[in-house]
């Protein structure tokens, strides 16, 4: 059997763009020729990797409906309809239960998860009649568990990862791959390196970014829709 | 070894309540001499099953916080503070990702999740103190899986599990028993009968209640904190 | 909508009986009337929970398919054909993965796993003609995590969770009702008694059993084939 | 961040080799540079693979304790101690559970699961000590669901889950990466063709290889340990 190429992807979206980890998938996606655009509530810190990478940058507000619709418009614009959209965004928030404001609470999910339903749709419609594309959703440890004093994260995790197994059973038939990556453990970065003792025990964003290039390009003979990350020292 | 008597429940607040499970419950929570409080967004519905078993009823929009918090006050004032809280609220919604009003998505996360966080944390502040109380969410099969054509319900239900086993973690060692209720069938109602030639093939409204019963009194050496019903004849 | 009562049960078998859990659902069976058997490799220490429950004791290796078809040849003898049948047995097997014994291993399979095969059949083919009865398997944490430095075990839990589930699946509509405990925590005994300074620390075994009892005794219109177990200050 | 080369691995060794996967994983390690070791019950089968590619056939029975034993011992003479382990055996059996045969249930389990302890022990043991290797299992659907009339395929791949999954825990600190693939979906063959009306719509054996060799070199910051496959129009 000879294996057929995979699609090739031209055109990416990261939204929740920052420095970690959505850096890394810039990076990657750019280095192999993608046209990369960047959503984040402010840009300015963008500029660095924009200038790096050629990617452009947008302002949005991933939780709302007119934000998310102008910001596919002005991509499209820009660099073309996205055939990769990537869904980084979330809210976190902690405390106990009893004294979480409620309306933190709500902009958490509207972050965490409406967000992702936003984003998801648009790219939708513009996938499914292109019989083409990936939307990449990231999750955490509280998609697939509930800590204490974590109620808001938890829900709106565990609703981002409803959304994108919904939207994978929905879209797959129609040649668009939905995948939910599970990010089991704390990430490296520049205010958070990597303790010298104890060598890879956060994830490397480019260790992460490399796994979401393999998932997007599996042939659609062989889908995943979930997979899971973590360090290798990372108690699970 | 002798099993210590179960702390007893004296008040329930039921929200999302209708003419299906809650009123069953609210039956079953009466016949056991416990007053009983019904929120709904109208009221009307509710006339007979108040008359029937003595229930109060309350105006309530559950995805409102305001609203919310009034309702455990007048709660409160009419029958004390309840001591088992039952959230039965949800909003759900189909259709093809891509035609899905965000809109319409906005407000079945708010029934479905938020208010469930916001009746939650009432609950909560009134229980923690007491280390005594119960609060029941009411899941579904979208709770543990996302289907096709149905993102905005799975999103609003894997919310609600996450919200529930959140604060399963944090208020069970505080004496607040928290559970969360896999509904994957079906419920008989008068406008959907159990065919004559599968008996049984819904689930009966009072049968889930009597398990809602008997996990409020689990002792709390042996606690529950999520359990799934569903007709003998379901595939699953 | 009027509960119709469900079918009473009237002999049970419960297999790996020892002092603990099986003792408190020998007491609480026999005291609503059910007669009862208990199996287990060596029976001596059984004579004083017969003595008081007028239990009979059978000798019986779970893991050996003539032991079990002659302990349900013996026991329909006896009391007739049981239609609640329990395993609690299991092989509890710890130690580096690279140390361990395979012989133990195969054993500690065999007893969590195999054993459970053969009971299940033989109360499978007694109960599906009846279109009655009930068949409980008992799990523990390790039925659904895997712990490090403890592979057999999980292997064994897991496997027998597998075998509940698929039992669970073809005889619901057969009239048998399948159901998998989860027991997550410690189980308080003569030699674990609960500390003094952290009440109900520990599974109060006549809990556990009442809840088994509660699910037994589900109407066929909700029946529930898993529920986990825990006290209140467990961590999970 | 600039990514680490991640570890090389330089000798394989695929335990249940047939035509299949095991086919596309050899030719893909072979390709890169690997000497690859098969092992199978009877390796006639296996010479046109072992002649195409280089590799050495095994014979094993990889449910007997001395089989694996001198498997690995012979693999060592001949290769070298493998770096890469593979299980892919497994006994599949269906049928009522009323009327399945003891003896094949038993030998089913062998397969499926106990062979997997004895080839992962064999492993364990040689990788530790290097701290480098990997160890992957084949899993199914029935993994992860227990479908009806098939309770030993469920009770071996649950069980094999179930050892994949503390052997992951126990080995990723000691720098071996245990992974468990769980392949949801019929995979072509030639005597299962793709049909020519639903393109891809069996599992690529190639495509699958792709995934494990790339999960096979995972930087150690981020591995995985489960990951599922599909085909796109797979229903799930």
């Amino acid at each position: 059997m000879t294996l057929a190429p995979t699609a090739a992807f031209h055109r990416a979206l990261i939204v929740g763009a920052g420095s970690g980890l959505s850096a890394s998938l810039a990076r990657l996606f750019a280095g192999h020729g993608l046209s990369v655009a960047l959503a984040a509530r402010t840009t300015e810190k963008l500029a660095p990797l924009c200038a790096e990478t050629g990617a452009r940058a947008f302002t949005c507000d991933a939780g709302n409906q007119a934000s998310v619709a102008d910001l596919f418009t002005a991509v499209e614009a820009a660099i073309g309809s996205p055939d990769v959209v990537i869904y980084n965004a979330s809210g976190r928030l902690r405390g106990p239960i009893e004294t979480l404001d409620p309306a933190d609470v709500a902009r958490a999910l509207e972050i965490s998860a409406f967000g992702g339903f936003l984003v998801g749709q648009q790219a939708a419609r513009r996938m499914i009649p292109q019989h083409h594309g990936a939307i990449l959703f990231t999750g955490a440890s509280a998609s697939i568990k509930g800590y204490p004093q974590s109620a808001p994260f938890a829900m709106g995790k565990f609703a981002l990862r409803g959304l994108a197994q919904s939207m994978a059973r929905e879209l797959a038939p129609q040649g668009v791959h939905v995948a939910h990556f599970v990010i089991d453990g704390g990430i490296a970065s520049a205010s958070r390196p990597v303790p010298a003792e104890a060598p890879d025990s956060l994830l490397d964003p480019d260790a992460i970014a490399l796994t979401y290039w393999q998932i997007l390009h599996q042939p659609r003979s062989a889908w995943t829709w979930e997979i899971e990350l973590r360090p290798w020292v990372e108690r699970f």
